[in-house]
């Protein structure tokens, strides 16, 4: 097992991955808006202290795109199911710019109907859920978002991964600074969170996975050949075979191990992701963000339980990680930003010849 | 503290239980509708081994209905503020008569949306969420729901209940012998839970409950006077707070300590209840029981973990208690069993008169 030291950490302007991204990607093929939104996702999560879904997924979607199972420019396909239900299907295209149609489509019918939702399939992997919904806040609406993901969490009681680690996110206007938004793996952790853990050496936390004979484990590469935990037990179990129901169902995408398509290089992707949009205006809601934010103010006042620091809002750390991050710079394992130099060298010498 | 002993249990068949709600409810000026919806959902409850739901709460209900803050013969105001979503105010009425008209409603809209919703406020407690996504199962229809409570959980890093144990339910048609249910409080425990526990002499189990200095306890007078955890620390935290404010701007019912009337006998009743039913056929999409059940399948078939029993269906532990219990009657304190006797007597006493 390859330990890293702080040392081998670099830290790199956002201005810069950005650039490197869009580069990448535009080298590869994407048009500026799909290069233009997938840098965005990536760079957020890396700016929230969320590397798994950071940088470190551009190496895989390169590969993807260069093996022909992710599609540059490919054609969104909207059927509108009824007045404010759409199914897409991305055709094999970057998640993250299917995404932001899909929502935007969902802001839109939901103005009209109150309720909208729209079900995402053959998009490569969106990634967080809290870029969307924080989309669909922007616009004074409330979303919900759920997505599959390859088969990596274990049931309760049982040895090996049958469910994907299932994000659920919630986005709701604020008028304080930040809008309420809750975005959650129901796993206890990510296959991508595990990954970026061995790239830093560092251990799992007990409870987050078992490793292949079912046994707990704190050891990321065990863990990689084991399944992730369900999070808070048999409860967190039946929440995410929930949603791998509900997006599946939805989405008309794959269920448990025939999800593919995220993590590996080679197949086409099989899961799916479903937004839901309600609009508080038009289904006569009024002063919403005020009525939200005076509890929020309350939760936070909370006095603090003995041996912690206290209450925070859903999200604060995230958002505090993000302004330290915008001005420091956001630590990358130096191989990973080696990694990414490379690709772009490679990548800009075909585009100037 | 008062323990009970196994032999200060009695068993109580469902019939018997059944007519005694509805006996009790009538005397207590119910009509013959909302007492058969307040018996059915109480009794399902007190089968499925969940007695925090079930014949304990009668008492409160009319002692509340005694007291003028629930009213049986309220009418329900239904306000259709869209095609498909409806703000229902049940003017104070039983919740399980309005929940299950909201549901109808929803359904037979969902029929033409695709997608509809209910918002359903001054409804009393609707008991648990199962019954209402069952009865949007039948129809072969797609349920979630989401509820408010009293706030009885502290925020994660927090001393004092200041959010409800606001549970998440969610209903999807199977071709097996029973359907795809999750009906899960986001507090480690809920509020009848733990008096269930009290009248049985039993503790709480690790880490569901904090005392009133914010420390942990396994004593369910402790708990009482504390508050409950929330279930899988921030995470279950971050989604009991997206349901307080999910169902609260929805239903436009209050927030956090502002909940009244589930728990107590004087108050009127301040939390809310949402209901999405998604119809798959409206959606053109076929099949969604024979896809679900090959899946669900698969995930029992899980090979066991160590030191488990294995891979159970969600509520799968819940059916089969209520099939043992229809057969061999449902146990209950006998003080509590008791007084359901006694109220029936004097009930039935000024009726007669």
């Amino acid at each position: 097992v390859t330990r890293q030291h702080p040392d081998q950490m670099v830290l790199v302007d956002a201005a810069d991955e950005r650039a490197a991204i869009v580069g990448i990607l535009e080298a590869a093929g994407a048009n500026s808006r799909e290069a233009e939104a997938q840098a965005h996702v990536l760079l957020e999560a890396d700016l929230r202290g969320r590397p798994s879904h950071g940088l470190q997924r551009l190496i895989t979607i390169r590969q993807r795109i260069e093996n022909g199972v992710m599609i540059p420019g490919a054609a969104l396909q909207v059927d509108r199911r009824a007045d404010c239900y759409f199914s897409i299907d991305a055709q094999g295209g970057f998640g993250p710019y299917a995404a932001f149609q899909a929502v935007t489509l969902a802001l839109d019918a939901a103005a009209k109907c109150g309720v909208a939702a729209a079900g995402l399939r053959n998009a490569s992997h969106i990634g967080m859920l809290a870029p969307y919904l924080e989309f669909i806040v922007a616009r004074r609406a409330i979303g919900i978002a759920f997505a599959t993901s390859e088969a990596l969490v274990h049931p309760a009681g049982g040895i090996s991964a049958q469910v994907g680690t299932n994000p659920i996110g919630v986005g709701i206007p604020t008028d304080a600074d930040a809008p309420f938004v809750v975005d959650m793996a129901t796993g206890a952790t990510t296959a991508g969170e595990i990954i970026a853990r061995r790239h830093r050496g560092e251990q799992l936390l007990p409870g987050q996975a078992v490793d292949a004979e079912g046994y707990p484990t704190t050891e990321p590469e065990e863990a990689l050949r084991g399944a992730i935990s369900p999070f808070g037990g048999a409860k967190g179990y039946g929440l995410a075979v929930a949603v791998e129901l509900l997006v599946a169902l939805l989405t008309e995408t794959a269920l448990g191990r025939a999800v593919h398509g995220t993590l590996d290089v080679d197949r086409p992707v099989t899961k799916g992701d479903v937004f839901l949009v309600i609009d508080p205006t038009r289904l006569g809601l009024p002063n919403v963000a005020a009525y939200v934010s005076d509890y929020l103010r309350e939760l936070v006042a909370t006095p603090a339980a003995p041996g912690t620091d206290g209450v925070r809002m859903p999200g604060e750390r995230a958002r505090l990680e993000r302004q330290r991050r915008l001005v420091e710079g956001i630590p990358h394992p130096r191989h990973l930003w080696q990694a990414i130099q490379q690709l772009s060298l490679t990548s800009s010498g075909p585009r100037a010849s």
